[in-house]
């Protein structure tokens, strides 16, 4: 009873358009998700304007959506909690916490990756409020507005260009007063008129009622604290990929995210990644959607 | 008034997605479609089920989501049919028939392809009632049904494989008796039971009234005509991208298809492909719009 063709090991965008395309390719096949709710970090998401065909929705409601895709066309959750998968002879083992076992011989990476937090008060309440991890996802509604940035590598450099744009005055605070980023991104960046950049900063508190109002800065050279009026903060420190499980049977690349092309094929034969703990140059929804659905066509392809 | 830095060529899926894109991050850029009504080839699909989140739609009414999508984001649409882009000093030309000129420092190729008809009668008439040309598309509508696929290469046995396992029978024809297909998938296909093949054979109609019910085939060496009842009839006898504006300026593959990665960059700087026209594993809706973005991002990066 447990033993599958192919395992989906999460349940955001990546996994649910895989379980939709499995489904349909009618593959003995289960969505393995430890958490209640499908949807992975689109759960948390305020408002989604660039999934193609449903504008202006909520992260939950587009998550929803989803699932309710899946379930009509009857694919299998398995609400469980994956804490080891082995490879041996062709088979995949995967052992949740509940000590149960599932085997298949294909299994799909989905676990996605989180946004390293700035751990500071405010941030939490006031996530998809004005507190942003994504400047190509949430740009767009801070137009004419105030933002900030916070961070000093290639993204928080690509995220404060992409900003400024659209922004009245882009912020960019770093801890340091040297960044990570590529040289030709800071020498961009520095010729836009509407960025400011605030160096040896961080954020101490990001405050507001509903929304963000402003940030509690300290330099930490001279310890002095201010205070910074902001309608939005972006929030560019890093993303850590969910490689735990799949680490040990596949290779990642330097950052932690497992190596594979557009075709989701990794280094261990019939394991494919799928959204956004796979290299690839934007992590969106819509191309966690088409990894779902790539990452099955080989998986069919490779169980023959 | 007609200069822009990014012009959008085609609007199916890729076309607007891209335009999604590319609004929200406030560029200056317009779609050019020759036809009145956007969504390309999704436009005569019947019934689209794998698209994540929109379960059951039809191929207009999905298109016009896309569609209005763009419009609430201001989209500029240009309806004119281009006859010829140049790229000379880093800029590209557009002429229409309308004997009007664009200009960018940008362009996305995504006027896709289309699937390379039988001509015989029924056809046309009972498109997206039965007749389908694509298997992973519409493989799932005829569950437990009989089948023909039309075609002797790796797409028509990829096709005959796929739907062996969704429907009661599948039958292969041929208007030869050898394959093109490599032999690896006819070797796979010829191990199935319930996949039946007729060779040197040709469909010379497909007949129905509201649905597809038989099809009227025709020996080419006996001259013997012969009617197979099937509910589906699957067309896989090639794709023909639609290339012509753009294989003189970026490099294609042997297929006419233009090259580029997933980050959509094509040989030709500032020109990137999107949707199906570009060299890709997997044509589908969800893929496009994926390359809608991924261009977009990678013409945000050229633009700099």
């Amino acid at each position: 009873m447990n033993n599958y063709d192919l395992l989906i090991i999460g349940s955001g965008p990546a996994g649910l358009s895989a379980a939709i395309y499995a489904a349909r390719a009618e593959l003995n096949f289960a969505v393995i998700e430890r958490s209640a709710v499908t949807g992975g970090q689109v759960q948390s998401t305020y408002e989604v304007d660039n999934y193609p065909g449903i504008p202006g929705v909520s992260g939950p409601e587009l998550s929803e959506k989803m699932h309710q895709h899946c379930e009509k066309l009857g694919v299998r959750f398995i609400t469980e909690d994956v804490v080891r998968i082995t490879h041996d002879d062709g088979i995949f083992t995967i052992t949740t916490s509940d000590n149960n076992t599932y085997t298949s011989r294909a299994a799909i990476a989905a676990t996605g990756a989180s946004h390293r937090k700035l751990e500071c008060p405010g941030e939490a309440e006031l996530s998809g409020m004005g507190v942003s991890y994504c400047a190509t996802c949430d740009g767009a509604f801070f137009r004419k507005r105030k933002c900030a940035v916070v961070g000093g590598g290639d993204v928080a450099f690509e995220d404060a260009i992409y900003l400024s744009k659209l922004a009245r005055i882009v912020y960019l605070i770093h801890r340091r007063d040297a960044y990570r980023a590529a040289p030709t991104l800071v020498t961009q960046a520095k010729a836009i008129e509407n960025i400011e950049f605030i160096t040896d900063t961080v954020v101490r508190s990001i405050n507001g009622s509903d929304m963000v109002e402003s940030l509690t800065l300290s330099n930490v050279k001279t310890g002095e604290t201010s205070n910074l009026e902001v309608d939005g903060v972006f929030i560019a420190t890093g993303i850590i990929p969910e490689n735990v499980l799949f680490g040990k049977i596949a290779n990642c690349d330097e950052n932690g995210y497992l190596i594979a092309n557009e075709d989701c094929e990794t280094s261990c034969p019939g394991l494919f990644v799928a959204g956004d703990l796979r290299t690839k140059q934007l992590r969106q929804i819509i191309t966690a959607a088409a990894d779902g659905a790539n990452a099955v066509t080989s998986a069919i392809r490779f169980l023959g």
